[in-house]
């Protein structure tokens, strides 16, 4: 049993999606207008472990995520995309390939699961002008001359996802045409000036959709008109959600739009919200110079997705030691199993498999509890290693095996196989150490321990026993 | 200066941009229903290789490269796309960004600079269908039902590309529709059976538009009226290109719409066409699976990029060879340069250089002629390997700056500094090499000759030298 945080109605409510087994979940993309940062690997990274636990659980999930390349508009007014367009001379839709490419190798970059369908903004043009064509017909929208509006007053629910007052609409109030019905009343069309890179005809003139619309219409396009999780920054529950809930509904005829409303906490950057005027603006392309990405994982479940989260040195040098802790385990328990190192089976670490597993998933299972269930991920290391030496190969293939799954569950050590250069490296170790032991058998035990301190250096530690020398890896 | 062999002349001519010094290019893209393979790997590696070069003689390169997702008709009429839904029981979007992100991928794996912008069809429903309606008003287009057909009989210089005659252009003719005024007209919208998935409103119904016009929208809108270059596999000469010239020409009163037209030769595989049903369909993902990208790419770039190329195990195993030659070569060099060996620097050293870069260029301004131009390489490094002994570390890294530089105009080598596995294994190896010079000075020559047979297993040799240990990989 899931439960899940709706920010709908501010509770843990059990998941139980509209067709039993199947979940369809939107999350909102970036505006390819600059590279991505941490806020959004923060979200994606959050995101990605919903959908990997989901499907470690054994749902089919349908996952949306768009592409924003027109419409989102600064408060000030401004197409970001013009923004970036003007800061490098060159045509928007360059821009948004540049910044779209390097947003999927960013996503890749990550281990982000793909989503299944990456809908672009401008792919969906003329469904929207439909759409807004049909709101107007219906009496939600109305024009006033080349743009429409939604006319809030005619939704009454409006507000009810995020509470707020109708004297506080005032405050967000992004466009301030005084001939607007409602001071909050949102763009669902913007008439475009003459020659200005975006701009379709409609009934209305010409002209660019709203960021919202996009939305409501790229999720119900491809995920139905009843979606079962749709998440985003916590930034995004106002206004962006807010319409996105009375247009698709306004549409739809009060069909209720998103079963689950999810969203993320802050990411803020030495204690203070990221931006580059403080320069504490950290791209993900940056931080994976200095990091690999299961580090920079780590770093994000190892807070709930909901709470804040701050980045700093220090948290990321923790992350950087629970990584070193995960590889270690995984190349240690890798050196007994390709050993062959006949033992019999310890009942006792079958035991303690089950119980890890279960207490993984009931962490899981608590909203996506991910600091939870790293920590009986730890637990679970902590516990093996001390009995190193008394396991055999065949159960240490065990444990390897249900520690990659659990970890996969969260996105981790997807590319472990990959790290080839230990494969090859353990070639040289080997020959080494057989030099070594020949050393030894000739009583040149001085050049014999030369050559266990140089692999001491290195992180690879020697230990005689009866049966040969074991091989452990500490760095 | 470069000669190109231009399809339109069929002839070499001198290559001069409309504007100097900047090169706007276009090449038709995927249509994304399936898997790339190898003749897309073909294609795109040999127009890559133009780019690089283009970049590396100075010229600024806009390259735009489309994705269709809508409106490629097979010759039985169906939409590629809707074949790929009803294979994979998925929204033809859903496949469309399945197969476009595994193409971006591959292309990655590839090592292939990314256009500027990727275009992709479904964005430009809106420009296509207003520019259908001028093409209707200027007397090209003529409507019949909901779809409308480009009269070929009005645009004079029709089949002037392909030099395909009247009585051919019968056997051509994908859309048998008898109410067609010329049975050679072809279509730029089509109307849409109920409840079709591609489907968009216009005046003459709902419908979707047909491949040819995408193009000629798609690279119109990003590259101007007039570009440099245009190209594809030669397979699109008719009808693709032959019907955006129509078109392009058509909407802009005749400037002629591409300057120099050039097209990649067949791919075959075992002697044949790939076709599935051959079993000689080869995608790029699994030719990537038994060959690293440089060993594909020496491949496609072993024969000039308009003469027809054979895939074959003894083609492969030669390019496999060709690469261990580079890599070996650069290693080597590499040993020396950080080796610190100082030498009296070798002038005839620097002419070879003068006289390899000057041919490599010369190759290359022969229309890409890439054959010829490794050809320059191999002989380079053939040269230089009989002076390894007489190199300074200085003269080294000058060579292997030159190699570097040369072979990533061809897109070669582009990921050499991430072989960091290499480094990593060298560390080990100088273990070896220690153990063995103390186990030499203490006379065990035995167990110092079985260290350098087992390196030499692994393809690292080791020569005594008067300066001590030489390391040379021939793996």
């Amino acid at each position: 049993m899931i439960k899940i945080f709706n920010t709908y109605s501010r509770s843990l409510e059990v998941f139980e999606p509209h067709l039993p087994g199947h979940v369809t979940m939107y999350v909102c993309g970036p505006t390819v207008y600059d590279v991505a940062h941490l806020g959004h690997a923060r979200t994606y990274v959050a995101f990605d472990a919903v959908i990997r636990f989901l499907e470690f659980m054994g749902y089919r999930v349908k996952y949306a995520r768009n592409v924003t390349d027109v419409g989102h508009l600064r408060e000030t007014g401004e197409d970001r995309m013009i923004v970036g367009a003007e800061r490098l001379r060159k045509h928007p839709m360059e821009v948004a390939d540049k910044y779209m490419m390097e947003f999927f190798r960013d996503m890749d970059a990550l281990g982000i699961r793909r989503p299944d369908i990456q809908p672009r903004a401008s792919m969906h043009i003329p469904e929207i002008i439909e759409a807004v064509e049909k709101l107007v017909d219906k009496g939600y929208g109305y024009v006033i001359d080349g743009s429409v509006y939604f006319d809030i007053s005619k939704f009454t629910d409006y507000g009810k996802l995020s509470n707020i007052k109708p004297e506080e609409l005032l405050m967000h109030r992004i466009d301030p045409d005084p001939r607007k019905k409602n001071p909050a009343d949102f763009a669902l069309w913007k008439e475009s000036p003459p020659s200005y890179p975006f701009s379709w005809k409609t009934p209305w003139g010409r002209g660019f959709p709203g960021w919202h619309i996009e939305c409501s219409i790229m999720s119900m396009k491809y995920l139905g008109e009843q979606i079962d999780i749709h998440g985003g920054g916590q930034e995004l529950i106002f206004p962006h959600h807010e319409n996105e809930i009375a247009q698709s509904e306004a549409l739809t005829g009060k069909k209720p739009f998103v079963k689950y409303w999810m969203h993320t906490g802050e990411l803020t950057v030495g204690g203070r919200g990221m931006h580059k005027s403080y320069g504490n603006f950290i791209t993900i392309q940056d931080a994976l110079k200095t990091y690999p990405s299961d580090v920079l994982r780590l770093f994000i479940l190892s807070a709930h997705y909901r709470t804040p989260l701050d980045y700093s040195e220090k948290a990321m040098e923790q992350a950087a030691e629970n990584f070193e802790k995960l590889i270690n385990f995984f190349e240690n328990l890798s050196l007994i199993a390709e050993e062959g190192r006949p033992k019999p089976r310890d009942p006792s670490l079958d035991e303690l498999s089950n119980v890890f597993k279960q207490s993984f998933v009931e962490a899981m299972s608590e909203d996506f509890n991910t600091p939870n269930a790293l920590a009986t991920v730890y637990d679970f290391i902590k516990k093996v290693n001390t009995r190193l030496d008394v396991i055999g190969h065949e159960q240490a293939t065990h444990l390897r095996q249900l520690f990659l799954e659990t970890c996969r569950a969260l996105g981790l050590l997807q590319k472990i196989e990959r790290r080839s250069s230990a494969a090859e490296v353990m070639e040289f170790v080997k020959m080494l150490v057989e030099v070594r032991r020949e050393l030894r058998k000739r009583g040149m035990y001085d050049l014999a321990d030369r050559i266990r301190s140089m692999l001491a250096e290195r992180g690879i530690m020697l230990e005689d026993t009866k049966e040969g020398e074991r091989i452990r890896i500490v760095r």
